[in-house]
C-alpha cells in the first residue's frame, strides 16, 4: 500500500508518499503563506495531494489513508484541529473538508506526534515499547508514544514537555508561564543567552563569526565557537546542555521510556550534543542507574510526514 | 470473589481482604520492624495473611489473588522487588516465597502504583481513563493510570513524579538531585521552611502553637497558624501552594489526564489545599483552559491495600 503525509507547517506544505516500510518515494512541497487563512490553505493541501497522486500514477485504491500532522491541539477522534496558535485555527474539520475532495479515510493528529510516531516506527527508536521524541528548534517540539500508540493525555493536548517548569520564576516563556525547559532548552535559548554573552564579552570570537551582526548568530555557531576554544561560547554551551540535560532527566523520571530521541535543528550537533548530555544526566538519575537510551533523530525533517502517512 | 491486598510500609504491615467493588471486609496489622531484614518480614506477611484466611473462615478457592504494594522499584512482571532503599531489599523474589506457602497468583507492585489504581478504580478518580494520584507525606509519591492500566516506564521505575525539578539548583533532594518538587511539595518541604521562618519571626503562632519545640511542627500545625490569620505562617504555606501547583502544571502539560488526585497527610486539608491550588494552576496552564480536574484522595491509608489486592 500507498501512504499519504502532510506536515502542515509554519513555513511551508509539505506532501509526501511513502511505501508500507516508511521509505518515502516522493514528496513535494509549497509555501503555507499562513496569512491567507484557513480556507486557502487546505485548498493548497488538497490540490497538493491531487496533484501528487496524478502525477505519481497512484491508483487511489493503493493509497491506505491520508494523514495530516499539524501545530496546535488536534482531536485524532474526529479530525478537527482545535487551536493552532501560529494559524489562528479553531475548531477547524479539516478531516471532513478533505474527504469532500477525496475519498479517503483521514487522520489528523499533533505534528510533534508525528514525528514521535515516524522516530518510533523508522526511525532512531524503532523497536522501543516506549519512546519520546523532543525537538529543539525554535521551541521545544515532544510527542510520547506509549506501547507503540501516540499519547497525548485524555483532551488531545497532554505531552507538551517543553512546557514542564524547570526553574520556576525563571524566563518568560511562548506560552506564558515563566521558567518552562522549552524557555532553556530550544535554540531560541541557546541564540538569546549567546547574544547576552557576546555584548558582554565583545572579544569573544561569537562577535567576529557574525561580524558584530548579533542578529545573525544561530545555534551553530556558539557551537562552532565553543568547538574552537572560545571560552565565552564554552559557557553558554555548557550551561544550554545543563539545561537540556535537566528537563531530560526530568523525562526519564517521569516517563522512563527506551528511548529519548533528540531532533530538530540543534540535533544536528550528533555526539558534541548526546555525549555531554549523557554524562550529566548519569549525575541527575537515581545512582545513574538510568536504562533510558539517548538518541539522534534519523529521520530529520522527513519525520512529519512520515508519522502523519501512518497514523491510521 | 474476595481479594487480598498487602500494603508493606516502612512502619507497619497491613494486611486486608476486599470484595469485588472494593470494599474492605477485614484489616490487620503488624509492626515492619524493617530493621529485622528481608526473611523476617516476608514470613511475617505470610503469617498475617493466613491468619487472616483463618480467622474470616475464607475458603482459598474463594481468593482471587494477593497483592503486594512495596515501596522501590518493582519488577511486577517477575513479581520481585528490584530495589527498595527503605529495606535494603535487593532482587528478593517476593513472589516466589509467598507462593511456596500460598497457594494463589502474586502480584507485586510499587506502593504508589497501588494507591493511584485504588483511587482510579474505586476512589475519586474512578471512571476516569487517565488519573495520577500523587501523596503528599515525607516525600511526594506518585502513581500514573493511562487507560485504566498502571503505567511504570519500561523498566518499572518511571512515574517517580516526585523527582521532577522544578526550580533547578534548588534545595537537595533525598534523591541526590537538586530541586526536586518532592524537596519543595512534600510535608517535610513545608515544616523545613515554617521552621526556618520560625527562626526569622519568633513572634509567629507557629512558635507558640509547638511551645517553642519546632520540633514538634507538623504540616498541619503551618496551615492551622495561617488559618489564624498569622502572617508568617500565611506566607509559607502560600509558598507551598504556589510549589504544589507549579508541579501538578507540569503534570497536566505532560499528561493532560481527567484528574489529578492529591493524597497523603497534607491532604486532610481538603478545600483549603484544593481551592487555591485550582487558582493558581488556572494562572499557569494555557490560557487557563485545564481540562484535568484536581481532586482529593478518597481512600485514605486503604488505598495501598485496595489497590495491591486488585493488580490482578
Amino acid at each position: 500500500m500507498i501512504h499519504l503525509g502532510v506536515d502542515l507547517g509554519g513555513t511551508k506544505i509539505a506532501v509526501g508518499i511513502t511505501d508500507d516500510t516508511g521509505h518515502i518515494l516522493y514528496k513535494d512541497n509549497v509555501p503555507t503563506c499562513r496569512e491567507r487563512g484557513y480556507a486557502a490553505i487546505i485548498k493548497d493541501i488538497i490540490d497538493l495531494c491531487k496533484e501528487i497522486i496524478n502525477k505519481q500514477q497512484i491508483d487511489i485504491k493503493d493509497i491506505k489513508s491520508i494523514g495530516i500532522g499539524s501545530p496546535g491541539r488536534c482531536d485524532s477522534g474526529n479530525g478537527t484541529i482545535i487551536y493552532a496558535n501560529n494559524f489562528d485555527f479553531e475548531n477547524t474539520s479539516i478531516k471532513d473538508e478533505i474527504q469532500k475532495h477525496i475519498n479517503l479515510p483521514v487522520y489528523v493528529e499533533n505534528d510533534g506526534n508525528c514525528a514521535a510516531l515516524a522516530e518510533n516506527m523508522f526511525g532512531a527508536a524503532k523497536g522501543a515499547k516506549n519512546s519520546i521524541t523532543i525537538t529543539l528548534g525554535t521551541g521545544v517540539g515532544s510527542g510520547v508514544i506509549l506501547n507503540g500508540r501516540i499519547f497525548c493525555g485524555s483532551f488531545f493536548g497532554g505531552c507538551e514537555l517543553g512546557h514542564q517548569v524547570i526553574r520556576k520564576d525563571g524566563e518568560l516563556c511562548t506560552c506564558g508561564r515563566k521558567g518552562c525547559w522549552e524557555a532553556y532548552a530550544s535554540a531560541s535559548a541557546l541564540i538569546r543567552e549567546a547574544k547576552i554573552a557576546a555584548v558582554r564579552n565583545p572579544h569573544s570570537l561569537i562577535n567576529s563569526c557574525v561580524k558584530g551582526d548579533l542578529s545573525r548568530i544561530e545555534a551553530k555557531t556558539v557551537f562552532d565557537c565553543a568547538d574552537q576554544g572560545d571560552q565565552t561560547a564554552k559557557i553558554v554551551v555548557n550551561e544550554y546542555l545543563l539545561n537540556i540535560a535537566e528537563g531530560i532527566a526530568n523525562l526519564i523520571n517521569i516517563f522512563e521510556p527506551e528511548v529519548i530521541v533528540i531532533g530538530g535543528g540543534v540535533s544536528a550537533q550528533g555526539e558534541k550534543l548526546l555525549a555531554p548530555v549523557n554524562e550529566i544526566i548519569t549525575s541527575l538519575t537515581y545512582g545513574g542507574k538510568s536504562k533510558t537510551r539517548l538518541a539522534i533523530a534519523q529521520l530529520g525533517n522527513d519525520a512529519g510526514i512520515i508519522g502523519a502517512a501512518f497514523l491510521d
